[in-house]
């Protein structure tokens, strides 16, 4: 008789190790346990459905139900929660609808993924308020937002001011709709720092977008269970809908209820090849934490890649051959309207602190092509580096373009732990089209570098 | 009295090095030889003048001659060529139009560049027929397109199918002439090899560009003075004009005949500081040789990040902060009409063996945005590794967006060491905008990853 490896949650992390431990050893019998009806999408893709720009949700779909079933020969159950483990016996228990049913495995995955963080005030039930990190979610705010399902909105408040909120700034204005965001920080998009958010909330001021910073949302208003507003300590600001989008929390309760271990973060503990505490029991995806290179230590940083990779490694030790998941540097990216912003690594002072540096930062501007060449737009780098070993230790940047990809050569370099003299030494790539002979990176690396001697 | 620090040449290199260590030390004497008119130009960007992207010749410079005279108090001296070299006395010989005088220093730098190498056929020196290596060619060739001296070519050759000629063929292309590039080799883009350059070569017929790989030119044809016809061994190919664009050779002459110690490329040899075999001299840019890091030898790629840094550094160093040159890998980029076409490493199968590498290499194509995003289109990646090591080698890619900045990932790398694994568990950003989940970088790192186990 075969081994049976277990999987909970189809998306990302739960089908990449699914269908690399299948492939990697197809005497293995795969199941994954999926408690709603979609498997292997693209939630990133969930803002540009909404906008437009995607047509129909089923694009967003990588891989089918079917194709895992018939063509990967995973015995994929959708619908199905799991909502118990039990280390000892090495079983789940599952829910179909149907009844509960106890499922063996000799190795288990919890892939449970994230869920949307709802905010404790009034009004999160009133009709035209929604949450955003499922694939219903998404087909009920399109299907508002185009109208049809009732009134099309003419004003909507989007309470968080992190990637989905901007990115939903974007969708919702591309269908006419004012937006007003409400942000309880100081500043948006909190991981890339006060510079690096300056920019784009000048940016999201200038295509029409309602800032409100260091704005706590104290209730949602309705009238006849309908949203009206949004009420903060201030003032009331009448709205047609409501998009809550206040950050994700892990879904980490099934597993810490079994007794396995859950990190600082909130997130599920792991080692180097995914394990828990529990040998036979593996985490990854947004449920999970992952291992911070630049700061040495755990990290919960939910994103796609992360949870692809770790997934496919995982799926790989346990057809056979063992892989470690790898390390993140915390590298993220987010287009807010024309702007493109990333980040990676530790930019923020007091975390490089936390962490045991001595963080010196280094603000440079510029250009994305040859200065002379048609099209050159500015880009805003903000780099941060070590004094005592003069190591990189992050980098935030903004700028209309080059900047998505640019990011990677930071990102690079923190993996390998570089310094940043070593940074500026580094042969980038050079035509008047693409960069200046100095790539920013380059220069900011370089500038920084001068002001660590 | 000061010290005095003579530079020949005042392009990239060497007014780099007279900034830098004007700079590092006021009180250092700098003198910049040029024998011609333009300094700190930034020659790359002449096929865009000519094409018509930039306005004026003018455009192209970064930092006027009066600016360095004025603003820099850098002694430098226009239509004044050095024509020898004595080390034993310390002193350069100048001829500047009006005489030839003696001129001492206590630290030299070469940076004399490259040259145009003018194939050994009859019919250069006919009327229509251009090289492309000064700024005074570009305005030629401009003035030549724009119909601005005599008659505007209906149609033009290329002979040479590498950076330059691929860049002339589009700005020719651009003023509506009709372009035949003639290749002696079997592809275009010879250090980017087959793969890559087979797309480019498919894109420029696309374009309606006329391609004769694997043709050697044996004349320039002419009719009383003027160029007439392409001459090959089998055809003869009428046209109105000619560019010759077949490499550049380093102007590492000068310094030879003083003595000092020229590499197996033929460019000036330099330890890590930019010395040469005398402690006085250094040599950077265009005629000097630098350390490529990935088969740790002395390599001669002629490109203008390497001439900026290099100067940069030589003249920390002579400014009394000792500056190591850095290293290269030979990352290059150029645009080709709509494509982005790079390379980095060593991509070569008999480089890399002469480098004492087993290398395995692999070909992937990949999106450059997310499958269901709008506009995302296919990147090529061919990458090379070692099969005893597992180390990275190279890689080069092609695709119309996401190239030129993705290759610096790859070269980042490199520096770095890393293996090939290493690579596949890089945290590279992601946004459906932007990338796929997996960046194609990855994608191919993963499926070469494999191939090396």
């Amino acid at each position: 008789m075969g081994e049976t490896f277990v999987v909970i949650g189809g998306d990302a992390a739960g089908m990449s190790a699914a269908s690399k431990a299948k492939r990697e050893n197809p005497d293995l019998d795969v199941i994954v346990f999926e408690k709603g009806e979609w498997v292997s999408y693209g939630a990133c893709g969930m803002p540009y459905y909404v906008k437009g720009d995607i047509d129909e949700l089923e694009d967003l779909v990588a891989i089918t139900p079917e194709e895992f079933r018939e063509e990967r020969n995973i015995d994929l159950r959708t619908h199905s929660e799991v909502v118990g483990i039990d280390r000892e016996a090495q079983t789940v228990t599952v829910e179909n609808g149907e009844g509960t049913y106890e499922q063996e495995y000799d190795d288990l995955l919890v892939a449970t993924g994230a869920r949307a963080i709802e905010p404790p005030i009034d009004g999160m039930d009133l009709d035209g308020v929604f949450t955003f990190h499922s694939m219903e979610s998404a087909r009920d705010v399109r299907d508002t937002v185009a109208g049809e399902s009732g009134e099309k909105p003419e004003s909507v408040g989007i309470i968080g001011g992190g990637y989905i909120g901007l990115e939903m700034a974007e969708a919702f204005d591309a269908r006419g709709i004012d937006v007003s965001v409400f942000e309880m920080l100081p500043h948006v998009l909190a991981p890339f720092g006060e510079t690096i958010a300056e920019e784009v909330e000048d940016h999201l001021r200038e295509q029409g977008v309602s800032l409100h910073l260091d704005t706590l949302v104290e209730e949602i208003g309705g009238e006849e269970d309908r949203v009206a507003a949004v009420e903060t300590e201030d003032d009331s600001y009448p709205v047609d809908a409501v998009l809550v989008a206040t950050g994700v929390a892990p879904n980490s309760e099934l597993a810490e209820e079994a007794g396995i271990e859950v990190g600082e973060t909130g997130a599920i503990a792991t080692d180097e090849y995914g394990r828990t505490n529990d040998d036979n029991v593996f985490a990854a995806g947004d449920c999970a934490e992952a291992h911070n290179v630049v700061a040495d230590a755990p990290d919960y940083v939910p994103l796609a890649l992360t949870a692809n990779r770790a997934g496919r490694a995982i799926g790989s030790t346990v057809g056979g051959d063992p892989t470690e998941v790898g390390d993140i540097v915390g590298t993220a990216v987010v287009k807010v309207f024309d702007l493109e912003v990333a980040r990676t690594g530790i930019t923020d002072t007091e975390e490089a602190e936390q962490a045991g540096f001595d963080p010196v930062t280094q603000v440079i501007t510029a250009g994305s092509r040859a200065h002379y060449y048609p099209g050159d737009e500015p880009i805003t780098i903000e780099m941060v580096g070590d004094r005592e070993t003069g190591r990189l230790l992050g980098a935030a940047m903004v700028g209309e373009e080059g900047v998505a990809k640019r990011i990677d050569t930071v990102a690079t370099a923190l993996h390998a732990g570089m310094t940043v003299e070593e940074v500026q030494n580094l042969d980038l790539s050079y035509a008047p089209p693409f960069s200046p002979v100095w790539d920013p990176v380059l220069t900011a690396a370089k500038v920084l570098s001068g002001k660590l001697e």
